[in-house]
């Protein structure tokens, strides 16, 4: 179980699940930087499974993209499973 | 809405909810960070708000402590509210 819950895949299948929000939502990386007051590369790194994602900026995000925070984390504990 | 969101008191929240699960649970600092191969000061430093959790932590925590990830994220929600 353990293996899972690497920190590299974590990441990862984060990445994927802000992605899909974000498109959902119908905005872009730099839109999305923008309503978070983030770099505006940040988004980028992120959906790339390149940034280790903090609860702090879990929040921002959810915030921003009106979705519920817990959603986005039990997706990418989903997403997870097919990495 | 954003200023809930600032990472200092997203730490300091999601400290309390940490111990609170934790003493739910009955395990100790040590015993918590052994099962988490964390460092074994790592708790507590969690607990007391000084370090940021990651999602890939909160994964590993959460198994740990044998609860959804995504409750710890909804009570760290609820507990901002509160500082």
């Amino acid at each position: 179980m353990l293996t899972i819950m690497r920190t590299r895949k974590v990441a990862l299948a984060f990445g994927r699940v802000l992605r899909e929000a974000r498109l959902q939502k119908g905005i872009s990386q730099d839109g999305l930087a923008s309503l978070c007051d983030f770099d505006r590369t940040y988004p980028s790194l992120l959906e790339r499974g390149l940034r280790r994602p903090t609860l702090a900026m879990i929040f921002r995000l959810a915030e921003a993209l009106e979705i519920n925070p817990s959603l986005l984390v039990t997706r990418t504990y989903d997403e997870l499973r097919r990495l």
